[in-house]
């Protein structure tokens, strides 16, 4: 709470930290539909679509700067402090991490036109559909964390991330497999791997969302720290 | 200025904000010395030297929570508004590009132990090292248009980063070359591939940081905008 306020400024406040948390909601979705969309498009070759990931993600980069803004203008007006002030810092980090994987939406509809004229190699789709479901079921959590302002959830969410990373990496290995059985797949497979890549950041960056909501709910800052930290620092009274 | 200040606060304010600005430059330094550090030790297969760069990254992870740290102080007792929040705004994003910067420095010294028992492709390894040659150039010029607050020479800074991206480009091109002609090539190659991914992003991280001394100084937020527009804002009086 500021630090003079009348119930009417309160409110106002109120709503304003109200607001930036749903457009924090918002925007994840957003983001979410992206990658959906985008694998989908790779999945079936489907180029309009693909064009269609790259032309929204203008929307993306639009909610990372306006969402800023609005952080930036309650700092100044409002001045919070403790819990305000954390949501605040946890918004305005939240919001790069969803920017991020929305680059990665963005590079896999550039990836879907590029590899659309190429026979699709139905094996490894398989695969990267579900990392993507994978990374994407973490960042629904995150989020679902970050709304519900849930430290124990969201450290259940951070577990996850050793399972994103090992189907990441078993990707990793069939794709290079393919390179050495045929060079001519070797530039196919180099896309794929970039492709694998921007879904297993999805679970790096839904981690980050989940030390933040640890952050604003706790008030320690548990980045780069063990999940055994983490999970002492939630469970600390 | 905060809106009520005895000349003794203010300037222990103003040194706070001196410090914040200063840190950032040290942080900078200690980052670009673990990417020229990490390069060295992969160009000479220098194993040591690699797990001294993955040993120190810890320190950048440090720097990273502190500086942190202290801004979200300033901001719940300074209550910054204006240049003074912008500024502590531009602190906590350049801060998060550095540690993203640093955890390339820590991956390069990981795929340098992998890579130490094979043979090293001399003709890769000067175009690695020309690659990050660059991308360290524009890293430090950036922190140096941060430190004078100089939006004309973040834009010249800015604009360097085609090259950097071509360079890169005939990097991936040669790889492939490499994976093409014989398959034993392939799992260092894509080890290599990493890594001169790791260096082109330095070159993204440093045009953000040109951004927001644009921002800081401009008080417009330029991110996601082209290189036209980021002249015609800092051109504006």
């Amino acid at each position: 709470m500021p630090h003079s306020t009348t119930p009417h400024t309160y409110r106002q406040y109120d709503k304003e930290l109200e607001d930036i948390r749903n457009r924090v909601l918002a925007m994840g979705g957003l983001v979410e539909r992206q990658i959906a969309e985008a694998v989908d498009a790779l999945v079936n070759g489907d180029v309009e679509k693909a064009e269609e990931v790259i032309s929204k993600d203008y929307r993306v980069n639009a909610m990372d700067v306006s969402i800023d803004e609005e952080c930036t203008q309650i700092l100044a007006r409002r001045q919070p402090t403790a819990g305000d002030l954390r949501l605040v810092m946890a918004v305005i980090k939240t919001v790069a991490d969803l920017e991020r994987i929305g680059d990665g939406a963005e590079r896999i509809g550039r990836t879907t036109i590029r590899l659309s004229e190429r026979e699709r190699p139905a094996n490894t789709f398989g695969l990267i559909r579900s990392l993507s479901n994978h990374a994407l079921g973490m960042l629904r959590d995150s989020l679902d964390t970050f709304a519900r302002m849930d430290p124990e959830a969201a450290l259940s969410v951070a577990a996850q991330d050793t399972q994103v990373d090992a189907r990441y990496e078993s990707i990793l290995r069939q794709l290079i497999t393919y390179m050495m059985e045929d060079p001519r797949n070797i530039s196919w497979a180099v896309e794929l791997i970039w492709v694998a890549r921007a879904l297993e950041r999805i679970g790096d960056h839904a981690c980050n969302i989940c030390e933040y909501v640890i952050y604003l709910v706790k008030g320690k800052d548990v980045r780069h720290t063990s999940l055994e930290s983490m999970e002492q620092i939630v469970h600390e009274e």
